[in-house]
């Protein structure tokens, strides 16, 4: 029997204790500690965590294998991911698509230095749809690429309405549009305008006495945000928001329309179904430390993304298990 | 420039043809021969393609970087992919499940010998869907995983009823049952019988004067084949069958249902609709022969899987352009 592969947490949002729950449906991994920025002895008491602040984590060098990212990527992770590279291999979910190459950049240099190793931008998007895309394009090198996401609810849009005068509460929710999915599902590839292939939809609660018609339009003529999509909205209760709203859900799809030989049609599409969007993140992230401590224990240093990565060293089975078992 | 990766193609039947279609589409490829057992003079002559007999293979020693096998898995190939591995870099679809391990383990001493790289079992079952397959395991430990294969023509069945005395011609497909894909997409996890997951459709072209009822009952009642199906039998003329039934699609679905946290479903599917199931599998196993260069360029040696290869080496492009573009 192989020890453990030894996890720690860093940061313990919906994402960190989607990671925590992740671990323990992994036999061959165990939490060694959780790092939080707040006042670990202010932590809720439970059976089996470790709770340390951030500043301890050097104390751990040798005793944790991979620490999992768990920060925002707009200012937690482009500080985070190189720092904690210069210690542990690590993994995290950095999803700014733009910044990417950035970001691998830094983080890179700093895991170098450090003889560790760094996968980057895991998860669904970037990272399991990212494959998908890449995939189908080098199998079909003539071809359309269509990403759709949803039905599933978008943290960036819901804070947009939670700005807008007047609103108390909201969510957002972005929606595919099913027909033009099963035109490319049929073989059509189809040029689509932003507004022709996510609608959105924002259940908003309103303050006493607010005036939802300016709240409405406010939200509908949001450039960026909503301007360019077909919009509706949808005035509810504070506890219909709790009672029915509550959740993660999230999904999409990625299809390849391409042709082969003389015109031919062959599609390709990879789809995901979620009613939570951070415990799912969560579970590609733990199965992508799995893959970073195979790497290091190879002697493999720098930053790594999906691109760079066998599929089988995700998998706790051997090469023998998964020729025999999954090929 | 990186100089063109130089393809041989081994055998000349809707595969091999496939595989010439889909090196046209690759600019980092060039065909250099296509190896077949028929006469080389007898070929219908075609620009710009050199037909050499296999046993002339060894001369092109030098000359090829990577074979592309497309022999049958019955015979051709558990002779071929040790024979050539012994001089080339080889990709091949290798797809008798049950053979696969023992196969792995004759082509791998044979390529590590020669220092070759030999990608064995690649298309898309086994390839494609057992990369899916083994992802979603991994990534949802806790779950259940369905294959379905179809709508598409099974070769193995249409040949079992072309044996049934009394038939002309016929062809078969194979047709998951949408209900049962409907119930796994809406979180269930069913246990299925073989009954349950797929028909069975045949459109048979009768002798004249043969008795229908017979051949029906034959073809509904042929163990391993049939029997364990529901089986729907239509009789056609030859005309019908020509006219509509040539073309040889195929496709299916892996779908995992999977459970994170304390009973969050978490669905993950991965599905192909294609027109020529023969054209689809020569495109990925020339996306595979751009890996295999790579690998053996790399100084890799030894037979290697789907499980074995990172992503990236399918593509054409620098890690650089897939962080940018794809990732």
């Amino acid at each position: 029997m192989i020890s453990k592969i030894r996890i720690g947490i860093v940061g313990y949002g919906n994402l960190g204790r989607g990671v925590q729950k992740a671990i323990a449906q992994n036999e061959d991994m165990e939490l060694v500690a959780v790092f939080t920025r707040r006042d670990p002895s202010a932590m809720k008491a439970e059976e089996g965590v470790r709770f340390e602040p951030i500043s301890a984590a050097e104390r751990f060098k040798g005793l944790i294998d991979v620490m999992i990212l768990c920060g925002g990527s707009a200012t937690d992770l482009p500080e985070q991911t190189p720092a904690v590279a210069a210690m542990f291999n690590t993994v995290d979910s950095f999803d700014t698509h733009a910044k990417i190459p950035e970001f691998f950049e830094t983080v890179d240099a700093s895991a170098k230095r450090a003889g560790t190793v760094s996968v980057i931008s895991t998860g669904w998007d970037p990272g399991l749809f990212s494959m998908n895309r890449m995939l189908a394009e080098a199998i079909l090198p003539q071809g359309k690429e269509y990403t759709f996401w949803g039905k599933g609810v978008s943290q960036g849009h819901s804070d947009a309405i939670r700005r807008v005068p007047g609103v108390k509460a909201g969510v957002q929710y972005t929606i595919p549009v099913e027909s033009v999915i099963e035109q490319i599902r049929a073989g059509e590839a189809p040029e689509l305008e932003t507004r022709e292939k996510h609608r959105r939809y924002c259940y908003v609660v309103a303050e006493d006495g607010a005036d939802k018609a300016e709240i409405e339009k406010a939200i509908v003529t949001m450039p960026n945000y909503f301007a360019e999509y077909d919009t509706t909205v949808a005035f509810i209760t504070e506890e219909e928001l709790r009672a029915e709203h509550s959740g993660m859900p999230h999904g999409g799809f990625v299809i390849r329309s391409g042709i082969t030989g003389s015109g031919t049609k062959q599609i390709i599409e990879f789809g995901l179904k979620l009613e939570s969007n951070p415990e799912f993140t969560a579970s590609v992230l733990t199965a992508y430390a799995r893959a970073a401590a195979r790497l290091a224990r190879e002697g493999a240093v720098g930053a790594k993304t999906v691109f760079d990565i066998p599929l089988g060293y995700l998998s706790p089975k051997s090469g023998e298990q998964l020729r025999k078992e999954l090929l």
